[in-house]
């Protein structure tokens, strides 16, 4: 199977690591918006034009797109999806009906296959979500994020007058954690579930508790938690915050039994050196399930909720049957 | 949906208890081997004889097989998928393929759907272990079981002379748990996994040290594991000793990156206060699955590996984008 990236930053970077895993699958071309000249990928596949997409049309089982979901995503998949079979990793939850019917209407009109929202919250997360609420009518599943770097949340900090760079980790709080693991079902606020972990490069001279002030109270992004402000150095920064590390879990609680006698938790959980790396991996084996599901004439827009598992395997359904079940 | 029960044990009223709970399911009948009349139903559902089961091959859309795996569910699941959409809970890894095959010819005959081997391991673990195998390529996937009671090991126990009861609690290593969710890969061996701890009742006057050996020396069941023996009275079995919990981790640990320098581990946990109820609210939400699959024409045998996750839920494929997902 041959792929394509469109789009070049950091999630792109994860898809070409993780297509290099893949034996089955190929990464044949990235295309960037930028002067492919100036974009050296990691693994010296070549880069195209964004323009020339449409040349390729007939190149490509399956083309990634590696695009913002704020601005990129909407637009793109959309686009993209009438000439080529899809996958992207569309995470503004309250849009995706709407980007969903999109992406729908174009497949269809092309005769191809389109993913949205994959990756791993929605994505993977939505799974487990899926699977545990369906199989516990009547649960309760809480979903907790981190330790891990939100790339919204440190964006938001750097566009504080005076910070030069900023890095914010979304923590869960233990004793929340706790409580749901024990099948406790707990009412928890979103000051109960998270708190969130600020570290910021100020520019010299800059005022620290106006920065500070300004981030915890912050709408949306930091008013309803417990922040904390940590003023570091610029090589500090380098040394101890470059990584992307993330993850979280979805924890369902419920109760079976005639009488409720009897508590079931059911927890999802990861734990990621690299968020970019881990999207980019499930989206190459969700690329393998595109490019079966539209072999077999399966068009239109998909969500990992419509995959059959086994379609995201290399291994036959013989293999799996042997050796995974 | 109307569903069927045949076979009624603990896990059939695992499979009764889940189906009060599913508004889009009704329990309609329940078949026995043993004389109806002598089989009462935690529900008040209706008992007939299994002989009759043929009688009801219209009133059913799909029939849940509630057998042992060593000899009914070889007989019982080819034999009614001719006529049924059935569930089965076929938990003997290495004669799946067989069973699977024998099933699929016999459904295929029938133009009905099968699904066999559902539950929890194999069932949701399966799911586990496929899907974070298809996104880390190369990774290592490790099964814990536990901690919780083997019905298989309790057995065993029980059939040694001078045993009135036993139960058996299988107990994972925990720093075995620690290093795997630690990413470290170890390479561990059957006694480094798990342990397994014994409550025996012994009969009065019975040699409690020649029981306790037979039990450490049990080939296959015990000899491999750092097993406990620890004697009680029925009426400490009773009080400490009457639920049955069990549960367990799939936790695969994998690395990204060009130069494998992260470390990416997914973990399925379950923590169950009943293992038959757990069981079979499982085996309810895939009784869905397999009604909708026939009822779309998607005849033969199937595992949880072929279904797709949506068909599992209760809720529309738009419900689940806008609240799921």
């Amino acid at each position: 199977m041959k792929i394509g990236i469109y789009g070049y930053g950091n999630l792109a970077r994860g898809v070409e690591c993780a297509s290099q895993r893949a034996d089955d699958i190929t990464l044949a071309a990235v295309f960037s918006r930028r002067d492919p000249a100036s974009v050296k990928t990691l693994t010296g596949v070549p880069v195209f034009p964004a323009a020339d997409v449409l040349r390729f049309k007939d190149e490509f089982d399956v083309l990634v797109i590696c695009g913002g979901s704020a601005t990129d995503l909407p637009k793109m998949t959309p686009t993209l999806a009438r000439d080529f079979n899809v996958v992207d990793s569309f995470d503004t939850h309250a849009d995706i009906p709407q980007h969903f019917d999109a992406v729908d209407a174009a497949a269809r009109a092309g005769g191809k296959t389109a993913l949205i929202s994959g990756g791993w919250d929605p994505g993977m997360f939505s799974l487990a979500r899926v699977y545990a609420s369906a199989i516990l009518p009547g649960s309760k599943s809480y979903t907790f994020w981190g330790r891990g770097v939100s790339q919204g949340h440190s964006d938001a900090v750097r566009r504080i007058p005076g910070v030069l760079d900023a890095r914010q980790y979304t923590v869960p709080v233990p004793a929340a954690l706790e409580a749901v693991r024990a099948g406790e079902q707990p009412e928890l606020s979103t000051r109960e579930k998270h708190t969130r972990e600020c570290y910021v490069v100020a520019e010299p001279g800059a005022d620290l508790t106006a920065i500070e002030r300004a981030i915890k109270t912050m709408p949306k992004y930091f008013d309803e938690y417990d922040t904390t402000v940590t003023f570091i150095t610029e090589e500090e920064m380098r040394r101890d915050h470059s990584a992307l590390p993330h993850g979280g879990s979805v924890i369902t609680s419920g109760v079976t039994g005639l009488s409720d006698e009897n508590k079931q938790v059911i927890e999802y959980r990861l734990a990621l050196d690299s968020n970019p790396e881990f999207t980019g991996s499930v989206l190459v084996a969700l690329a393998r399930a595109v490019g079966r599901m539209n072999a077999r004439g399966d068009v239109g827009c998909k969500t990992v909720l419509d995959v059959p598992p086994a379609m995201l395997s290399p291994l036959s359904a013989e293999e799996l049957r042997r050796k995974m079940l």
